[in-house]
């Protein structure tokens, strides 16, 4: 049986503009018999499939039967020993905030070998749409990305985090931001970060439906709320006021809530 | 004039792979005149460029006559003003540790229009390549990218730094992390972040020169020298120990150091 078991490649699939995936990415889903996808995967992607490709949504937010992800890792690992070439495509990056870890285990656990195929994370998709760098030299020296989406459970996530993140000189990036945040802006505030820091939230990075909207730290708990995927990015290096008063910055719409308080 | 202008394009190469550069990289490459890159851009990606596009490397490491900033910018601005079509090459993504903040000032500062390109940063390409994730929700809640060069010059990147990444439940991940990794180790540990903590230098990341070394923070001292780019993954997403330990993880060739202390 060894010698028939397919490699499965979990892969990135970048923030959704197909354009943004990875060569390899793009050919792997091409030649894919089982593509085993995330909900933030778009159509536009999953159409460069083969009609005989066997396509899945296997999301965790995909109402109906809700798929575990003990399901998933087994779907990968049956296919894999039907010899079927499989494709696990994740949103973003596999290593960011997937389940990634999980799925390794599986397929180790499992003996099937795989690969994992990077892709362009949501914050780099956020920033490029933005016209702005996540770090610079001369504001932000380091990057800090977390998940808001523990912070609403009753998880490790909690209170001190905010704190810690609070520096002048990092980019905060927040990954499945939620729309409450009225306890990072109070927490970040109360550890000394200026209320100017610009704050922007960005949905469907590079694709057709992308929305923005910016704030400050003073303002940021006045976000609308955003459809997934999103990101919350802030810090000095967007500089995002800066950048609207001097009418540099191109911003799409009029998404745009100004720092007004 | 200002009809003839073409748009810049700012562009991450990915981590050296041409298989992960993006679809839409992979075109601007092909179709440019003007192709300004990164030191870390390889050759086997350059070649992609058409006989006729004029290609210069504009790394700041790239001895002889050292360009500056201001002559790289001036050098965008002119050709684009000429219609060129530009192609400013970062190697991975341009929003992480590039000098894209100051080539978007320097662009807007001309009226020149641009975009930028998001590639795969170096961070996510070595973890693909060693097989982990770099969150994990059973081990790791967050990213911190931070760079190790500043930490070499008389810059604010000092001793506090380390110790305010001292986190059980992140995942650090050092750019240009050079080779001096003393402080980092005795802070870290002074923060009461445990020696069995597993660390990871990974150079060339996909590239056929790829080079790992492990180890753990007890032992993160002992890591050879490697050439750029190279990037150090620390934290117990990576789980190196174990893995080694569970023969599950295929380590390249014998440049493992493990934990001996």
């Amino acid at each position: 049986m060894t010698q028939d078991v397919e490699k499965v490649s979990l892969v990135g699939a970048g923030p959704g503009d197909p354009d943004l995936l990875t060569v390899k990415a793009q050919r792997l889903v091409r030649e894919a018999h089982v593509l085993l996808h995330d909900d933030l995967v778009p159509a536009v992607i999953l159409a460069l499939a083969t009609a005989r490709c066997e396509i899945a949504n296997v999301g965790k937010r995909c109402g109906s039967k809700g798929i575990t992800q003990a399901e998933i890792n087994e779907r990968m690992v049956e296919a894999a020993r039907r010899g079927l070439r499989v494709v696990r495509l994740h949103g973003g990056d596999p290593a960011v905030f997937g389940r990634l870890g999980e799925e390794i285990d599986a397929l180790e656990a499992a003996g099937i070998p795989f690969e994992i195929v990077p892709g362009v994370t949501a914050g780099s998709a956020a920033a490029a749409s933005l016209g702005v760098s996540l770090t610079d030299r001369r504001k932000s020296s380091r990057v800090i990305i977390v998940s808001g989406h523990r912070a609403t459970k009753a998880a490790p996530f909690a209170a001190t985090d905010w704190k810690e993140v609070a520096r002048e000189d990092a980019t905060l990036v927040v990954y499945m931001p939620g729309n409450n945040f009225m306890r990072l802006r109070e927490e970040l505030l109360g550890a000394g970060l200026s209320p100017e820091t610009p704050a922007v939230m960005v949905s469907h990075a590079t694709m057709p439906a992308e929305q923005r909207a910016a704030a400050t730290l003073a303002t940021i708990h006045l976000l609308p709320h955003m459809d997934s995927p999103a990101v919350l990015l802030l810090g000095r290096s967007l500089d995002c006021r800066q950048r609207k008063q001097d009418a540099r910055l191109a911003w799409k719409e009029a998404e745009l809530i100004l720092s007004s308080l």
